[in-house]
């Protein structure tokens, strides 16, 4: 018999070393046309893809291979915590320069291989090309209770909004990883949130298996830019308070609010708590790492609460790749 | 409230139009995190995702934008077709340039429309970014009775082989395509072949539900470059009768079968066929449009019998993005 082709070989290559496809509800993976999927009894699948483009999302020459490899899976998995769900397996598309199916396919698939196993999210299968640009699409397939997905149009006016973790570190990150020329000291901890994100799985499945969220969503763009979609998906407006907003330790507080209001990239959770859930939630707070920063509004309007009862327009200064 | 942003307002347009999201097993559509999917009772789901890149699957100048909005989609749901399943919602993933916003994006998604309602194929959601280049991945979700789905690693030798349609017409038709420069006369079936292959779902499927098939993948890249993946899936060889295979009418006939052989972007089917349901499937052949063209053997070894006793390898001829 003939050799596999070389898309065939690097295809096998490719899909060493994951989790193990059964345990995730897989049960035909990658190799075949499509592969084969069927969720736990009385959970439905959740469906998501999200482009990482050498370019727009990651640089070559700053973003080691490795972050490249866990970043693409983390942030679409983080769409499936923002649900409440379950991330089981994911299909891979990759595009790669000839030259890089060597040293930087091995790095990006050993940081695709560890964000894998931390999620215990199975290789179900893919497309493998050619292209003078690295492209990456990755699609998350994940579950949740039937009845239980926590979508972004439920927030009701004087709805709490609480967000998980530190707003603007993964930004705040960026900057310094652009200033250390690429040169990434592992311990750096806002670094590291921008290179290997951690979705809120936990957080999320917990939030949406008690019913403490009306609505929610993860925090990719900038605070100020998500929180615009949830309240246009909801029908409401929103005011925050800076200064309840949890930025970036170590910077000037004006930059620590600005960080935490624009900055991208944290897959962070935005929560919207119905008031008779708050005294609930409260409760079971400590430990969970997630602060209130704001509330639902009848007014459509986002506005920012600077304190002593100055109230300015929150504009949306987030990420947008059509923004001109 | 201010406006949606600039991309969210992309979004709305590009989601508008599509089959009902209901009919279609979608519980949730595009706008939210992720979409909310369940297959009917007693079937599981498919899943499969494909690269449609400008500059390897299709040319900006050449390839009329509604063939690549018809095509990003049909190629795709034809790997469910070849696992016997229905195609029923897909993501689409669009990076364009911003100038492509207006009538490109409008002819593309004219296309993409038709396609997905000959499919019956609802839009779940996807993502959306800016790039200079026109990159598009599609995962398509489908459905399949459980315990029916026909896989590539099936075929037992002594299988007998047939494909739908005829094979090579969409290489010629490309060929056709580049001589007219790009100008199409919307009656040449072989141009047409090209630009808006339509996928075996109903054949595939009645395959299947019948068990006529003991493997079956689409032919996508070359029928000897598909029969060896399948053969190396199954740990089988094969032999093709060259005087059998369905090649393209009006060309000489060395050329009609090279044509047959190695020219990709048919998106027919490869199907094994168990001796014992060769005569089962002869009585209900007619109308159906498969033929045979060889045998699965227990040497593994691709050739070619070109008649008369003359017998020489197949080698791999279609079409790898990583070949040298």
């Amino acid at each position: 018999m003939r050799e596999p082709t070389p898309e065939d070989k690097l295809v096998g290559r490719i899909c060493r070393g994951f989790p193990a496809l059964p345990q995730a509800g897989v049960r035909l993976g990658a190799g075949d046309d499509a592969a084969l999927w069927q969720p736990r009894r009385g959970y439905e699948t959740i469906l998501t893809s999200d482009w990482f483009l050498e370019g727009s999302h990651f640089l070559r020459d700053l973003h080691p291979p490795d972050s490249v490899g866990w970043k693409c899976l983390a942030r679409a998995a983080s769409d499936i915590a923002a649900m409440g769900g379950t991330p089981r397996c994911f299909l891979l598309n990759l595009a790669i320069p000839a030259l890089h199916t060597g040293k930087w396919l091995d790095e990006f698939l050993g940081g695709l291989r560890r964000a894998a196993r931390f999620l215990k999210c199975a290789m179900a299968g893919g497309d493998t090309t050619k292209n003078e640009r690295i492209l990456i699409n990755v699609t998350v397939v994940g579950e949740v209770a039937k009845g239980y997905a926590v979508l972004r149009s439920g927030a009701q006016p004087d709805d709490l909004l609480f967000v998980s973790g530190r707003l603007g570190e993964a930004e705040l990150g960026l900057r310094e990883l652009q200033l250390s020329k690429g040169s990434v000291r592992k311990n750096n901890a806002t670094i590291r949130k921008h290179l290997y994100p951690k979705p809120r799985v936990a957080l999320g499945r917990w939030l949406a298996e008690n019913r403490f969220a009306s609505a929610m969503m993860d925090i990719s763009d900038g605070l100020s830019t998500d929180l615009l979609r949830m309240c246009e998906a909801s029908g409401v407006g929103a005011v925050i308070a800076e200064g309840a907003l949890p930025g970036p330790k170590g910077v000037p507080a004006s930059e620590a609010a600005k960080l935490a209001l624009h900055g991208g990239d944290d897959y962070e959770l935005l929560i919207a708590v119905p008031a008779k859930a708050v005294k609930r939630l409260k409760r079971n707070l400590p430990g969970r790492d997630i602060e209130f920063v704001g509330a639902i509004t009848k007014r459509k309007k986002l506005l920012l609460s600077k304190g002593e009862g100055i109230t300015e327009e929150l504009v949306p200064g987030g990420w947008d790749p059509f923004r001109k």
